[in-house]
């Protein structure tokens, strides 16, 4: 046994290099499919981001990044690129698809380019356009769509960041002059983390609690003038918000009003409006539905940060698994040749099932981006549409930040001492994207408006349901769970698991199988939650509350399950546009690998409410480590080869084909020496041979 | 049910917040206890890292950075206090403990400034202390100490990290003129990543393969002038790294070497020697143990890297508690009082759990350097206790770098937008510390050094037993494998588990059910990996590969269950030394929470192997959630500043109070306003009221 241990060293010991794959994916045609619907704007904003001059430079000081984005800016407006998503008749292309994908694929350049770009033209620019009516689409989106005005989209306050209906900023209606009159009644109102606000910004949208005739009707946006050549005008004031963990290229800022006055013609009024007398107006009786809708126009900021996401995670893994497919450690079986560390079985867990992610995250939001379309051009645009669009944004988008940053730590780790220095880029990466995931609606804030939809589906699908209908739902799902923690289910399927290892394996091997493991364990959390919640209709506030707040992990784990299994849907509807036999095969194996990985993950939840037996539990695990990791291996370079980036977009030392240089040069040199003799004796040989 | 669903808005509501405490724990007594044996060393660190001039400066370009923190080193040399480590003969202090608590509390002040002076004493200093002989340390060590001489630590290549034996750069022993000449062969053996290599360091220690008579003895190391005051030496030359992910105030570079020459005695010879006739020769004849032995006398840099991560966590935890309990978001059962963000449940799920991972992490990191300290003082220095010392660190410092990453990771989302600001420190340590965990030995090749000693002890245990013993011992570990996959060893169970979900939870409430519960799956995982390993003894080095190759991945998971135990385990003793009553209370609680963590995250296997039931397996996340996080919450904030830290360690703009601050001044505006009847009337309640 001691010789077992020691031939285990500090490294375990990779397979031989695999087989060539008998048949190759068809990369060309799998890089047009990724694409999507808007392929040509991606295409074309990937052409125009292999200029340098949108790169990111690593080497500027924090005023310098700043004046360099701003200066990318004006390329963008130059090029053109900026305007799809505007009103044709203000000489925009009303694409609204075509925009957020064109907008997603700056980040290959640089993420601070993407977010100034979004500041000014989807947030600033779009709380003008969707907020706004005719008269401020006339006077004020040229100037935006210029940059001539760039401005800020001031909604955060230092005090509020998720819960924007409690800002404290007012702009209260002053019949007299017929103006609003905005003011930051304390610290905790002053906006923050803006962009644009620190340094560039001459105007902003400004979102304050309009109150007029004594009444506060909830929060409005403003359009403001800000700074003039001279500075801050009077009565506004701010700071810096300084060095940040990332974006630096950006000026995030802080704003501050006292007494600031803009004309009554100044409000947003697409949703609420104030006469001339101070009467208030809106076609939304619900002060809460008329927050919901205005805040609801905004959801671009959450598809773009999706699709940005994908971009980057593509971009990490194109880096780490063209290193690891490159780069040679320790020598197995043969000790003149180092292995490719790709073929380390641990190397392949650590990657293959990001890949598999990926792809999943790439085509779910495909479908995000189709249904933002939908709803942006009027084509499918009801009120149905809206809340699925928003719901379908407040899922994706947590998984996928979270995602990109774990992509691009792991592929930072793989890539070694290599990947933290700045030329291999994934730090930078990572360190710009690390505030995707509380931006825009923060992940964990998201993740409740998404189990809140699961629990009013889940009513409503019983209120039009007869009794005996429910009665089966609840027996078959909340029963489920008492019924499983006694044990009785499990023993029932341990019965039926009663045969060989393959027929275990064989279970969760089919789409149907998986989306069923999926679906239920989704359901069952649902149904689970609302019995427990039920309890709250009867109970006091302070009771209520409490029931709710024992139940907030559950709840946005559940959302979390919805969200993986959307992702899961997408990966599995995109499989059918295959056409390629091989190419159809491998995304197969990826996305049963996406799906092994999912339930692996939440193994325990299948085997406690007894969904799967211990055998077909482990039997997962075997499955990806046995299975889909050598089958995946041959061709994952193929699968990050698809994502069709040029070296002008990846830009990464490592990514060059200079690590094979160095390989095959050493290995040349070694080759050489041993031939004309002159490598000494290792003196480990000598004493073996004595 | 629609009102049900309702009622939970986009945030979940918290509970009321908790009751005061029924006691409190003792926070200053903790906090001696937490500083732990080298407590006057970490104090006087502290102590002296309150000065400004040693803190970093975000504000300053990549050269600037690198002056400042040569500048750093320089007035840590004026304090005296980089001498603790060596030798009382040459003005040191022989206190190896201290010094290693010493430095690492200086990550406090900058991460740069900790690693920098690891560099240039505890890599650089430290091999000419531990490889060299009298002649070197005399010669050498004075001007390291003393900052006369900056030098650089050159051991890793650009083609080789963790295979440090196969490196590339030669040293071949020149009879005639009683030298070595050390040469790069070719680009994949220049030295890379080393700091002081960029700008300052005007020597190095370089490791190289050593060749004489034509026979090549191993990786051994040289001292090597590199620059004077006109740059490189002849025949050496470099590169700058760059811009990295983080610790930008090190110069890491490249080096490279052609036909340098130095004098024989340069190689430190302390296991290896050549005389002048070229005649090679070593104490320890096998080259293998000699590689690991040199190798081995640089354990204090993974000691020090585990020490560093639990100073950082234990800062990012201050921050983001700090600020969860003066920060409110979102009203529940009182609409004009916002909820403390700390008293929602999901926010103490992502925090309090890793509180007690920390608390886990500084009790186990005691337990290091004690380790570390016997062996380098000599006092308890057998070569079980160097092996023993080794696994340790090799164990101890992948958890707490990845756990030191999660932590600050977490922080910094817990913290929002605020969270991302510079200001706050959180983004700026996570950058510094993200390479901590591929440094000083990269964290999966560490594992599986500990995997490959427990396979080792493994074998060992059976050597010794007789036939009997070891026959039970499968049949309990690696047989129980087998019929767990039946089903048959958890159907035993769940008949034994036939009670009460109170007894259930009872079951691993105890320290000794969570002892058994982690070391049965460590022991049950090393028996099953060496059962399935055992084939390769017989099998061809390519089959031997592939097999080890194919349990890569669980021998890594078994490496780092082992080191959550030993973490466990060291929590638990710690409890031991508490006297006040309410503290071990808390404690224990922690630990709990500690203990169930793993248990919950590793819950699949529990099940899968039959030992844990359904049921016991569900109330373990219940009893976390219902029980252990609102006990332990009225004592998170008390947990955190038994840290010790004062102000000018924390640095932090939102634990400073501000937040708190800020809150009063909005809820007194708001009060006051309400008092004078000057607050508008709600839209909504207006609405109510008709």
């Amino acid at each position: 046994m001691t010789n077992l241990a020691d031939r285990i060293t500090a490294e375990s010991r990779p397979t031989a290099a695999p087989a060539a794959p008998k048949g190759a994916i068809d990369t060309a045609w799998l890089g047009e499919y990724l694409l999507g619907t808007w392929a040509a704007a991606r295409r074309e904003s990937r052409e125009l981001m292999k200029d340098s001059a949108f790169h990111r430079d690593d080497s500027l000081a924090l005023d310098a990044q700043r004046t360099r984005v701003l200066g990318q800016l004006k390329l963008l407006v130059d090029s053109g690129s900026v305007l799809k998503a505007f009103p044709s008749g203000l000489g925009g292309n009303d694409d609204h698809g075509g925009n957020i994908a064109s907008f997603e694929e700056l980040v290959t350049a640089d993420p601070s380019l993407q977010i100034k770009s979004g500041v000014q033209w989807g947030l600033f620019g779009a709380a003008v356009l969707h907020l706004g009516t005719q008269r401020h689409h006339e006077k004020f989106l040229p100037g935006i769509m210029s940059l001539e005005v760039p401005g800020a989209f001031a909604m955060t306050e230092t005090g509020h960041g998720s819960d924007v209906a409690a800002i404290g900023t007012t702009a209260t209606y002053d019949e007299a002059t017929r103006e609003f009159v905005l003011d930051t009644p304390f610290r905790a109102a002053w906006k923050d983390y803006l962009g644009n606000a620190a340094l560039h910004g001459i105007a902003a949208v400004v979102f304050a609690q309009l109150v007029t005739k004594g009444v506060n009707h909830g929060v409005h946006a403003f359009y403001v003038p800000i700074r003039d050549e001279n500075g801050f005008l009077d009565g506004i004031g701010g700071e810096d918000d300084g060095l940040k963990g990332g974006l630096n290229g950006i000026d995030n800022g802080r704003l501050h009003f006292h007494g600031v006055r803009v004309p009554r013609e100044n409000l947003l009024n697409r949703y609420g409006d104030v006469a001339a007398d101070g009467t208030y107006s809106s076609d939304i009786q619900s002060p809460g539905r008329r927050f919901f809708t205005m805040i609801g126009t905004l959801v671009q900021g959450r598809v773009s940060l999706d699709g940005a996401s994908v971009v980057a995670s593509k971009l990490a893994l194109f880096i780490a698994i063209t290193y690891g497919s490159q780069r040679r450690q320790f020598t197995a079986a043969d000790p003149t040749k180092e292995e490719v560390i790709l073929d380390y079985q641990r190397h392949q867990r650590r990657l293959l099932p990001k890949l598999a992610t990926t792809y999943a995250m790439s085509f779910a939001h495909e479908k995000l981006l189709t249904a933002f379309d939908g709803v942006f051009s009027g084509a499918r645009a009801s009120d149905a549409d809206r809340e699925d669009l928003e719901t379908l944004a407040a899922a994706l988008k947590p998984l996928s930040t979270w995602s990109a940053l774990e992509i691009l730590q792991e592929a930072r780790e793989t890539c070694g001492g290599a990947g933290f220095l700045a030329e291999n880029r994934l730090t930078q990466l990572r360190a710009d994207l690390d505030i995707y995931v509380t931006f825009e609606g923060d992940n964990n804030v998201l993740l409740q408006l998404v189990a809140k939809r699961l629990l009013t589906d889940y009513s409503r699908k019983f209120k039009n349901a007869d009794a005996g209908a429910m009665a089966g739902y609840v027996a078959g799902q909340v029963g489920a769970v008492a019924v499983n923690r006694s044990g009785l289910r499990k023993l029932a399927q341990n019965v039926a698991d009663f045969g060989s290892t393959a027929r275990s394996v064989g279970f969760v091997r089919d789409a149907a199988s998986q989306r069923q493991l999926l679906t239920d364990r989704v359901e069952t959390m649902v149904a689970a939650l609302a019995g427990r919640l039920r309890a709250a209709q009867k109970a006091s506030p302070v009771e209520a509350t409490a029931l709710f707040n024992a139940n907030q992990n559950e709840l946005i784990e559940a959302a979390a399950a919805h969200a993986e299994l959307l992702q899961w849907e997408a990966f599995t509807e995109a499989l059918d546009g295959i056409t390629d036999g091989k190419t159809a095969e491998v995304l197969t194996w990826l996305r049963d690998l996406f799906g092994f990985s999912l339930i692996e993950k939440n193994l325990a939840w299948y085997l406690i409410n007894g969904r799967l037996s211990a055998q077909r539990a482990a039997a997962i695990t075997d499955y990806i480590d046995d299975r889909l990791l050598p089958r995946l291996r041959p061709h994952a370079l193929d699968l990050v080869n698809a994502f069709g980036f040029e070296p002008e977009h990846v830009r990464s030392a490592i990514a060059s084909g200079a690590e094979r240089d160095r390989q095959d040069e050493a290995a040349e040199y070694f080759r050489a020496r041993r031939d004309a003799g002159l490598e000494p004796i290792a003196e480990k040989s000598l004493k073996n041979k004595r």
